[in-house]
């Protein structure tokens, strides 16, 4: 066995078990790597929250949901294993007799089951608490400095803006190192997004050709079907800047604008990252009207627990610019939004057109730019779109892709972002996490344009659900010569 | 009517014109232009052959095969028009009087026609004739030089040598302007190589890549799975040098290499490839071990026409470099031959392996470096091979192949080579014909090989029907850090 799968050895705790979070995602992700056998001998879940549950209870409560997400069938087996390793523990979030508990069981465990101290807790309870628990895992010594080690995952929203996002980073750092927190963005665990490293990295073809010179502009898009469901309680507080852009959304533009690191450790990704989003060009009020569109879909505000008169942004397209040599002058547009047209992500990169000959053939014929196009969901895989000659004719263009389909590869057994986050944390690689460096670039720009968009909520615009958004982002692209949303 | 247009009215000469190449190419070319309303209204062919036929035993006589080499079935009233223009002619070559007849005749439809003195000649004839045929055409006056164009349409093998290409340049030109000569390549004209020029101008994600700082080595690849069948009279004193290599190969090589023209003319263009194939560093006697193999398949011997013991090459591989800073360094691998396993040709661009981050990973990975490549046939398309993330794994390595395959585009009807380069002639366009200035350069880079190659019998290697060529080959590339043929 080696070091790194040793390290996996440890005790989950997850600090609201009985939660949506939870059921959904993160016991269907712990079944998942039981049944691929990614769990290590020495491994168990103590499952935490308010409610006084014996273990029978609490998975007799969870189970229905837990079924029905867990993709490919229930195996018997499995499951008896996976629910084996399961234990509970009712905890009021602020009563320290209640972590004392928790303390001496987490203790037993760890003997019985040889874990040596390491223990990995997980925060899937609202922002609100993440401060309040993480005190008292540190005032009840539930962290053991002599032996083993401790991390903490904590689920988006990091804050709910610069200085929120700074003190809550405050109360962790007092507790953890840098390296122990495990801040979670999942679009960066999505197969595509890793991949985007790997196609940048490993292609002589791309790579080089990634800079102002040949590239004219960059589309960074995510947007869904979907209106804002169950979530509208915390979806109106944050609206699509904080929900979207300020994590998702800078995450991809720094992935695919960054410089490539001289090598390939989270530490010196992250800083590249970093790097990036600190050289973000920020945007001046008197820009905003060029520069931001933001919408709201038409219905929102009788969406469940939203505001009645809510000025929520549902949407939101950007024109960003980079502040290096590398992407002088190339704008990164980004889209997102709720209750659009399609449920997509995808990153497109659009060359410029070719200088020389086919600018000075006298031709009606227009040329379009290269595409490099990465789809990260629901499709996955590559496309590129390059110029022709029509066949039979003289010099008729014809535009065509080259597609590479990543579903369709044979025998694809994609791992959701769940068990690719579990699995990462508990062997300590920090890769598909956020730096706090990272975290307060991304706030410290976007700050300026959430506090402008909250004064301005004449600047939301309306939208019908199932469209392509506000017309005015439209505006946004055709101000540079005649590109489009791809 | 456009000009373009009216400049095809033209009388078409056809020396030669009960030979195989009028009976398998030119006539079926014909009857698909009359098919597809390509021919003027003013247009007739005048056959020119030495044996005494009327029109009718004329047409008699090549019917069958004509019919035979018609794709698509005949079309009565088609097949009617075509040969309706159709007029022959008997001629010795060397008799004056015959070509005073002709001359009449020519005048006649001329008048009839309104064809205004346009005329081109076509040399379906061995090219020990091409010379005295001009000198009669000249003496005896069948080209005007007070109205209309005269053009000559001259078949490959364009001289033996430096020496007797320069000599029949000399007889060309001494009754002929350069942009009257159309020297054919019919490699120019295929689909994918004149694909090529749109490939490299009008894509920015290609052409600013084609440089030393980015290509490992390039490889242009032509092989036929048949041997020399009923050609081995020509053939066995050509050899794939001659045949192959000093002309399409080398054309294809400098289609690939050369700058892009700032303007896209056929003069500008064919200045281009002059540069490059100046710019081919010779081999000196001592280097062709390493930069030339060649090879004889076995049982070339004993086919028709051929000397038994004959040491001509059917196989030549080279390794070729291009004195300019834009290709400093980059090997030009060439591979040609008949009775190898597959008959096909096609370019491959292959990238150097990336700088930075890969290098420095420590992996037991092989990265395998990006591949464009250029499928001229009988696959028709564009082929980039890329290195992504293995699905589901952390850093493993996938090697996916992005294809465009323009054979596959619905409603393709690429015409075929001889229907291009007879309506090129009609229209004037040189672009797809090769000028003088290439055809010296590319012998007189070729002639010091070939001298060599005369030299040394020895140097042919045996291989078999149907396998990859002489093991010699490999050595070729392999010297080169690992790459293979393609």
């Amino acid at each position: 066995m080696s070091p790194e799968d040793r390290a996996r050895d440890c005790l989950l705790v997850v600090f609201g078990a009985t939660g949506d979070l939870t059921r959904r995602k993160l016991i269907p992700a712990l079944y998942q790597m039981e049944k691929q056998r990614q769990l290590p001998d020495s491994f168990a879940v103590m499952a935490v929250a308010r409610r006084p549950y014996s273990i029978e209870q609490y998975l007799a409560e969870i189970s229905d949901t837990v079924k029905a997400h867990i993709q490919g069938g229930i195996d018997k087996n499995t499951w008896k294993k996976i629910t084996g390793r399961i234990h509970y523990q009712p905890l009021q979030f602020d009563r320290p007799e209640d972590y004392e508990k928790l303390k001496e069981k987490l203790g037993h465990l760890d003997e019985k089951l040889n874990t040596r101290g390491n223990r990995l807790f997980y925060m899937a309870v609202s922002p609100q608490h993440f401060g309040p628990i993480v005190n008292q895992i540190e005032e009840n010594k539930l962290i053991s400095r002599s032996h083993g080690w401790q991390r903490v995952m904590i689920e988006k929203p990091f804050g709910h803006d610069a200085i929120t996002a700074a003190e809550l980073n405050r109360t962790l750092r007092q507790f953890f190192e840098e390296e122990e927190i495990y801040r979670i963005d999942h679009y960066l665990v999505k197969e595509m997004v890793q991949n985007l490293m790997t196609i940048r990295a490993a292609n002589q073809i791309f790579e080089p050709t990634l800079n102002a010179e040949h590239i004219d502009h960059v589309q960074i898009i995510s947007t869904e079907a979907d209106g804002v469901g169950i979530r509208g309680d915390y979806y109106d507080k944050a609206g699509a800047l904080r929900d979207m852009v300020q994590n998702h959304m800078l995450q991809m533009l720094a992935l695919t604008a960054m410089d490539m690191p001289s090598l390939l450790t989270a530490e010196k990704l992250r800083a590249e990252k970093v790097r990036i989003l600190k050289s973000l060009v920020p945007l001046k009020p008197e820009q905003m009207k060029h520069h931001l569109v933001l919408g709201q879909y038409q219905g929102y505000r009788s969406e469940e627990n939203v505001f009645p008169d809510s000025s929520t942004e549902t949407f939101a397209a950007l024109k960003i610019y980079i502040n290096n040599s590398r992407w002088q002058g190339v704008p990164f547009y980004l889209k997102t939004g709720k209750g659009l047209s399609e449920k997509a992500a995808r990153i497109v990169i659009q060359y410029r057109l070719p200088l020389g000959s086919w600018s000075l053939v006298e031709t009606t014929q227009t040329l379009k730019p290269n595409r490099l196009t990465i789809n990260i969901q629901p499709q996955e895989g590559v496309v590129l779109s390059f110029n022709t000659k029509e066949p039979g004719t003289v010099d008729t263009l014809l535009t065509v892709n080259m597609d590479f389909c990543q579903n369709c590869l044979a025998g694809t057994n994609t791992p959701e972002a769940y068990e690719k986050l579990l699995a990462d944390a508990m062997k300590g690689d920090l890769a598909s996490f956020t730096h706090w460096d990272e975290v307060e670039a991304s706030w410290q720009w976007i700050d300026g344009i959430i506090d402008w968009a909250e004064n301005h909520p004449e600047a939301v615009k309306d939208y019908a659900q199932g469209s392509q958004g506000p017309v005015e982002a439209d505006g946004l692209l055709n101000q540079d010569d005649g590109c489009e949303w791809l």
